[in-house]
Order: structure tokens, then sequence, then C-alpha cells
């Protein structure tokens, strides 16, 4: 029995620490949320977990592991007191909103050999994972160029917009990570136009609704991204691989299998809506794999570095979008 | 070049004779249509074409080949004359309401050697040919069973309905002359039921709108088919052919290629509306297939024997649907 | 807490004993099988149940209800058991091979009053509950024709097929029921063929592989099935139900939601890859629908009277397949 | 009668020239083709044209207007005797290769009143139109992003690539052209990446066979295109409107409506191959509309500006490509 502790009790908090619990092999000891709510109590008690404080987490040495969904101001010093601990770690990203700090956290994870798995969940999506091994395996030829479109339902709150770093570290870092692991290699220049096109809130909160991205491979292949912060339809999360024998579409996931037919036409259902029930899957398979780290030692599909590396191109977004210019960026730029 | 003559200027006299006069090869010399109209008028400014009695057609011998395409109870004169005169016959089905008549129509057709084309155009679509093509070939395996599907989009007028010889010989004809087509033989048992669900004027009319019928070849395989004089959203004309290797799907073709996705979900276009939309390379093919005939004596895809035959099958789908029993047919059966 | 026991550790015992357990308010207290084997032990150890005879469970007045999924032939006595214990009734479908024996225990649960769902679990999926609700709520429009298609993946092994009853039992059962459930009436007119065009072995075991059923409501609305031991590409289970306003179609629910597109075209994904996998969250639903049975009596969605009716069709299509014949059948008909 | 006379006995000319003389009120009297050629005696003889030289065309006030779609080299001439002898004028994009050459002959257009219709045939495809028509009529919604994939089958010839002006200039210039037209205002900035990752023989040649552009318009909207000389599957020309309320896609338009089912899961056709199929009923409502404006003065939806103006696009992509950097243009920027 795999013993682990999990901060966090809002929702993705909640997605992770069930799916650890419903695993055979592990159980969620402790929970770690400063603030008492129903939440709170409710998800532990599902859990069978005390609340306790951090110190307590970090002072068991039966606990193995730790699951980070806490608010991310609070990931950087988690990480590191888990490193500390010498406890494998799972977390949510980014690591920090200020970059140097994610650059001195992944050092420190590098450094102590302590097990990371960064939860770019989309990695152990089935049809993600499906893409990337016929690109891998040879099948499909070489890759040549990507497309990739992430749409939200819905604008979220200004709240959410001020606390998220903007639209480039919050939502389109994911894109920026599978751009990396589908081409295998790193990014070496970065375009992005960006605006308030749909929601003037979120132009107030100084955050931009739209962007467009495009970036070039060190090795000169492209990858090009729309990002948006509306889609009317539903969650719109779709990628697109052009490789030299075959093109492979990952396409939405509909809510329903039925199609109604009338005078207007063919309606087929809406995609499912939103993220936690479209990667549902995925979050499974990534708890499993932290899981199976923990026991074995297998590697995860993303480390710290990789946290490290898309946010840096999530940075050279944000300057490129600010002054209008092409970032070149490296292992030693920083914003 | 070639001289043919049209009988019929209404629809789908229309639809061949000018698709015979866009043949490089053809003249289309002649037009017979007893009513003055507007119609008869422009359509043969369009071929410029005479417009004549019959007689001048047969007495003609520059004359090689007549469309027939005039009302249902003109066809088996015609296709008599056609055959005294020694006239290649392109002929509309039914060839009539009467069973008999068809027979023996038939039969001076068949004993005259003057080559006959049966309007069955599916046969000469490309989707329907590619299907055939791919169980005559081998490649999609042995064919165990066909489910059709053809709806209407809205019934037709009362007047329609009364000429027509019912659901059977007017629509269902062309599912039964495919059934045929793709087995590669003769059908053995026919059950049909069929009721007035949709319009009650049909009713009146003494016709059906709905209709089920369960074909059993010789060979012991199964076709099932659905007619209905009504889809809400357009024309369905489908067809799905098990095969041991593949299964074989000719879906509707839609109207427009865009999509609009909205919160309802994603809407396809309506299939275009109706079959002389539909079909319209399966006429172009079959009138140019019509013009060999003339020119090459290439035998054509279905002939007057295929138009008895499906007939037959239409004619013991009535007697089931009457009876409330299968009906077991042979080539002596007869209504 | 609701205690429950389960008969059978088998493929569908499994599934649900398993859903059953995860329900919070669950738990179930024994497990029945006669047969020691290592899925008897393991399943026993993941519900953390108690294996006993079933003389225990019935003896046992903690025990609300009990999920009968053991091997067909003992379905009748344990439903006879429970009505006498008093013990709310989850049945998986056939109640038996013999159609007397089913009226008989028919009779018996509904004079008790004890509660029964019939594991028609079709009714319980959100695409077929969606057609159903479309439908019941108007916004279709009338319902006036249904069409079917089932077709496994592949033939089952000839031992299954022996005890199975038959195709029309053990497989057409489902959609005889969504007919009944569809209409909204009973079925009057049974019409089948079948034959054996896919597997000898089938054959040899006195069974068919391939049949079509066309069935007729009391009010004369049409029913048009496809049923087959095997699809090249999978588990199809598909239906399209023709309402005055829209036609509802539920499709085959694809693998992955991934599309590979090279030279020969668009390959989408293969379906589902059983129904075990298909109807997942129905028997999920199911399951949860028998647990608030036991708590709350709110009537199932299938009793024990929807599988005597199903049956009461299967035999009838059994009977008119052998006699080629339609077979016209009532309240008081019985083969 | 109107009297054209067609330039260029190629592929294009051969369309735009058969689709002219299929309209009921043109005749195609004249056709100019330096080269001796079975192709070009082949349509003289089909259009009923006589062969000539330039000077006959511009000397014969019978003509009314000309069609140019000879080889790019000689388009600004053409034109510009067109407007001296007051022919109206359907011209091939583009206009010239030398954009100075362009706005010369755009200005003497324009000065001059002479119709003329720039051949961006999407701009008549029904499916543009209709997406065109939604966004116009405020159905849709505001728009606020477009992304445009267009993907020829395979590489052109390198001998093609030399006299094409590159891939900008000569393939997405039609994007250029529909950005332009949906957004309903001019682009203000213009990123480009391109290299060669398909074929070395294109970079031999000096062009690119893979591109990747942003467009920002002048009140801030976005436009992404991918542009690539290869679609493993063949021709890929898509489009995609995210508007307010809709979202509204153009597909491609599949060759055949049969779908293949087998273990490998669902292979609809692959898409119509190549752009002259695929716009075939573009390119007859283009001329048709030609044949209008030449008859009735009603304005082309693409004139000598829209020529000019999306060419510049083009060129600030060359640009932009070069530089590695984003380029600002206005009506007075060239290259």
């Amino acid at each position: 029995m795999i013993d682990l502790a999990v901060f966090g009790a809002g929702r993705i908090g909640r997605v992770h620490a069930l799916n650890a619990a419903a695993l055979p092999a592990v159980r969620m000891k402790y929970l770690v949320d400063p603030v008492e709510s129903d939440e709170r109590r409710d998800l532990a008690a599902r859990l069978g977990a005390e609340i306790v404080a951090p110190e307590a987490v970090f002072a068991d040495p039966s606990v193995k592991g730790v699951v980070i969904a806490s608010s991310t101001d609070t990931h950087a010093d988690l990480v590191l007191n888990a490193v500390a601990a010498g406890k494998a770690i799972f977390c949510e990203k980014p690591v920090s909103l200020d970059f140097s700090t994610v650059e001195r956290v992944a050092k420190a994870v590098e450094a102590s050999g302590v097990a990371c798995l960064m939860a770019f969940q989309r990695r152990y999506d089935p049809d993600f994972r499906y893409v990337r091994e016929r690109i891998a395996s040879g099948a499909a030829g070489p890759l040549e160029h990507v497309v990739m479109h992430t749409r939200d339902p819905s604008p979220p709150p200004p709240a959410y917009v001020e606390r998220s770093g903007g639209m480039f570290r919050d939502q389109a870092i994911h894109d920026f990570d599978m751009a990396r692991y589908l081409l295998g290699e790193e990014i070496a220049t970065v375009y992005a136009v960006g605006g308030c096109l749909i929601d003037p809130e979120i132009g107030a909160a100084g955050d931009i609704d739209t962007a467009m991205v495009t970036l070039t491979s060190a090795s000169g292949r492209f990858v090009q991204m729309v990002n948006c912060r509306r889609a009317p339809f539903g969650y719109d999360q779709r990628l697109e691989a052009l490789c030299a024998k075959e093109v492979l579409y990952i396409e939405n996931r509909p809510q329903r299998g039925v199609t109604v037919a009338d005078a207007g036409g063919f309606r087929a259902s809406p995609p499912m809506n939103y993220f936690i029930e479209r990667f549902a899957e995925a979050y499974r398979a990534e708890m499993a794999a932290f899981a199976d780290l923990v026991e074995t030692g297998r590697p995860p599909l993303a480390g710290i570095r990789d946290g490290l590396e898309a946010q840096r191109i999530a940075e050279a977004a944000l300057v490129s979008m600010r002054k209008g210019m092409p970032i070149h960026i490296g292992p030693d730029w920083r914003p």
C-alpha cells in the first residue's frame, strides 16, 4: 500500500485525489487545504484521509508522494519541501508564475534526484498517445507541421483571470508542451498575436481572450496554434499533425452518440464540456502513472524540465505579443 | 453524329434530352410530346429539335435510337414501335403498370434483338458502381446481406400517386433492381408490410406511404428495405452491404460542404434534394452509355429483362402486403 | 447501507457486482457461485463479500435485494426464491429459455408485489434515453417507424451458442424490448427470416448467424431489424427512429477520437468493442436505479412483464422463421 | 448574344472558355494562344471559335469582353490592351509577378472605368458564399478569427515552381483574398514563416513548400493560415470562421459518398482532387457572373483592387519570411 498526501481540495485536487484513492495500491492518507469548507470535509470523508497541516505530511516518513493541486502561488514551496523530504512529486502546472522561480525549483528537483511528474495530462490521453505513437513508431512518416485549436466553452470569471498568469501560462501552456512532445525537440522561435475580442472584462483584468501563435522548432519545423476563451458550441480541443505519410487528427469527443436530423440538416452532439470530462481518462492514467512512479521508479511522460520548457515558450509568447516581434529562445533565454 | 428522338418534355424527359444533346456525338433530332406547352417549346429550342408526331420518328431511318420518358401508359406501345422500326431503346421504368404487358413487351424486345436500356440510373451512379465493383472484384468478400433506405423528401401530390402504380412499382422498384444487381441472383421470397402513416391523402388515393420489405434470394441471402414518402430532412437514399471482409455504405450526398456549430451542436448540411440532383451524374453516365450502345452495341448495365424482374418483385410485394403472407416467386410467377 | 447479494461471478456478474459495490450506499454482502475459481475468489475479495450458498442469502433478512447474473437455467428458481423471501430482484435476461416458465415466474412476481428490474440495460443508456425522451416529450413528433442494427464483432464459440437459446432469445431480445419501449405499445405481427451465412459451426449448433425481422405494432407502425453475429469492423449497434419532425440516429461510439488520413481516405476509429465497454455507462446507471428501487421503491425502466413480452416476440420470431410465415401475437399467444 | 475572346488554351483557359460557351447568351468568338497544339485545335473546335492573333481581338468591336487565362507574364499587357479597347476583363490571378506593374495596371483599370473581374473563384463557390452570407447577414454574429488550411495533393513540377512567383503569390493569394473578403477590411500586419520540408527540388527552385502565416486586420482581428504543397490524402482546402454565435466550417468535398468499414475502422473517401474538380461549380458561377457583368454592368465579387490588395499581402509575407519579422502594411506599402 502506497501512502500519499494531496494538497488542495478544489476542483482539480478533488479529481486527482479520488483517482488516486481508486487505485487498489494507493491510500490517500492526508488532505491539506488551509480553508475549512464543505468541499474539504466531504473530500476527506470520501478519501478516508486526515486533514492536516503541510508540516505533518513532510514529517511522516510513511508518505511516499505528494499531489500538489493547491493554488499556484503555493506550488514552488511545496515542491521544494517535497524535495527536502525526499517525497515523489505530482505537480499541477504551472510551478510558478515567476519564471526565475520555476528555474530555481527545476534546478533543485533535478539536483535532488527526487521523481517529479508534471501534470500535462494530455500526454496520458489515449488519443494523444495514439498520435504520438504513430509518429514515434515511424508509421505516419516524419512529422512536418502541427496545428492546434484550444478554445474554452466560455470566458472564465475575472477573478480567475487575475490569478491565472494570463492565457499563455494558463491555457496555452498545454499546447506548448504538446508541441515539444510531438516534435521531439525544442522550440527556437515564438511569434504571438493576441487581443481581447470576446469579453471586455478579460481585457480589464489585463489579459487577452484570443491568441494565435506560430512556433518554429530548432530544426525548422512549424507549429500553429489558436487559443481562445470561447467557442459557441463548447470545449474545442483539436490537433492536426501533418506527417509525410499520414495526417493525424485528434477530434473533439462528442457528449452523445445521437444525431438529430430535421429540415435544418444533421445535428451532431456538442463535444464534452469541459476538460474535466474530456480528459477524465487521461487524469486516471496520469495518476496511475504517478503511483507506478512511486512504486517502481518508472519515469513519467512529463517531468519538471518539461514544465520549465513549456513555460519558457509561454513567457516568450507574452514578450512577442507585447513587442510585436518574434522571439528567439534557447536554454538560456529568460523573459 | 447519332440522331436520337425523345418522347416526353416533362421533368425526367428534359434531363435525359439535355444530357443526350450535351454529348459531342449526339444530335437530338426530334421531340415528341402531345401537349403544347412552354416546357415543350423551350426544350425543343434548347435541343435544336423538331417537334413531331411519333410516326415521324419511327419513319425516319436516320433516327438510331429513342428515349422514352413520356407518361407510363405510353411506354409499352412506344417500345413495341421502336422494336418494329429497329431503333435502340432507352426506356424509363416501369414499362407498364400491367405485368402481363411488361412480359409481352419483354418477350418482343428479346425476340427482336433490338438493344434496350432500362433506366435504372443507380446502376450508373459512381457510388453504387464503386460498391458493385468492390463486391464483384472480391475485394469486399462475399456479400451476406443488404439494407436499403429510400425516403422521399415529402409526399407526392395525390394526382401523381394515382397514376404511379403505387409505391412499390414507382419508388421501391429501384431498390428491387439494386438488390438483384448486387446479389447477382434472383429473389425467391418477398415479404412486405405497408401502411399510410404520414399522409392520409395517399391512403385516400389507394396507396401507402411507408413500407418495409424483406427479400430472400434464391441462395438464401437477405435484403431489407425501408421505403417511405417522407424524411424530415429531405431525400434519404442509402445502402449498406455487409460482406465478409467489409461493410460498404452509400451515404447521402450533402447539399453543402459547410458545417455550422453552435450551442445546439454541429449542424451538417441536409442532403441533395431531390433525385434529379442526387443522381445528376448517374443520369449523364446512363445517357452516355446509351449513346455508346447505339454506336458500338456495348450492352447496357440494365436491360428489358431487369425491368421485368424488378417489377415481378414489386408485384409480389403488393400481393404480400395485401395477403399478409410471404410470396414465393420464380420465372413463372405472376400476380 | 443497503446489503445486496450477487449470483454469478462470470463476466456480466462481475460488471454488475462491481458497479453495485461502487455505489456509496451499497454493500455487496454475499457472492454466490457454485464453481471455485480464481474469478470467484478475486471478485469476492474486491467486493469484500462472503462466498456463500444460495440458502444463506435468502435466509439473511439484512439482504434487501439480489442480483441474478448466473447461468440462464438458474434464473427462474432464483427469482422464485427471491419472491418467496421478499427480496428485490435484479435479473439478467432471459428469465428462462422455456416460455411457459417465464410466464409462470412473471405471474408469481406480479402477484407478490416484489420489485423486479429486468436487465435491459439499453433503456438506461444515455443515448437511448435521449431518443426516448425526444419521442416521449413530443419534440420529435409522432414516431412512425424504427430501424435497428445489431451485429456482434465475431461469432460466439459453439458452446455459448448451444446454451444461449438461439440468436432471437439471446441477442435480438434487446431489440425486441427497445421496439416496445420506443413504440409504447405491443407488437402484433412478427415476421423473421434467418440463416447461417457466416459461420457453419453456428449452424451445426442448431442456430443462425443472420436474421432480419419485421414487426408490426398493434396500431400499425413498423419496425425493421437486422441481427447478425459478425461485423467486419467490430460491434455494430445502431438505431434509427423516423418521427414526423425529426429522425433520431443512435450511432456507434468510436474507440478513439483520432482520424488518420492517407492516400486511401480518412480512417475513423472502429467502434467500442464490445457491449461491456459500449454500455459501461448504461450498466452503472442500471445498477444505480436498482439501488434506488431497493431504497425508495421507485419503479424500474423495465420489469418482469417487459422480460415476458420481449421474449414472446423472440419466440414468435423463431416460429415465424421455421414456418416461413408471419405470426400474429397477443397477450395469450405462446409458442 | 455576347461575343467574347479567350486568351490561353491551357488547363484553366479551357475550363473558363468551355464554361463561357455553355452559357446560352455567350459565344466564344476567338481563341488566342501563340503555340500551335492539339489542345488549341481541339478547344477551338469545341468552342466553334476562330484562332487569331491578339490584335484581331482588340480590333473587333463586336467583342465585348476578354478572358485572360494565358501565362502570367502576358496578363498585364493584355489587361492594358483591353482597357484601351474598352473591353470588359476577366483576369486570372496574379496580374503580374512584379508588384509595381500590378499597381500600374490597377490604376489604369480604375481610371478607365472598364469592368474587371479578378478570378478569385472561391468567392463564387457555394460553400464560401454561404459562409460569407451567414457572416454578412449577422446570423453568425461578429467574426472574431479565421483559420484556413490549403494543401495541394502533391508538389508541382520544378518548372511550374520557377514560373509561379512562389507559393505566396501562386497558392496563398487565394487565402489572402478570402481573409479580406470575410473580414470586410484590410490587413495591417503580416507574419510568415516558411521552409522546404517536403520536396528538396522546390527548395532548389528557390521556393518553399510549407508556410504558416498570421494576419492581423486593421481593427485587430486575426487570421491564421497553413499553406503546403502536399497532403498525403489529396487536396486539402478548408476554412474555419469563429463568430460570436456560430463557428462556420468549410470542409473538403469527398470524391465519393461511400464509406468502407473493416477491421481498421471506417474509411471515408478522399476529397476531390484537385481544384479544377473541387471548384467546378465556382468556375461556372464565376463565368456566369462575368457574362452578367458584360451584359448588365453588375459589379463582380472581386475586382482589380482585390487583386492588388491580395498580392500586397503576398509580397509582405515574402518579405516577412525573409526578414523574420512581422511587416506592417497599408495602402502605400510596397515591397
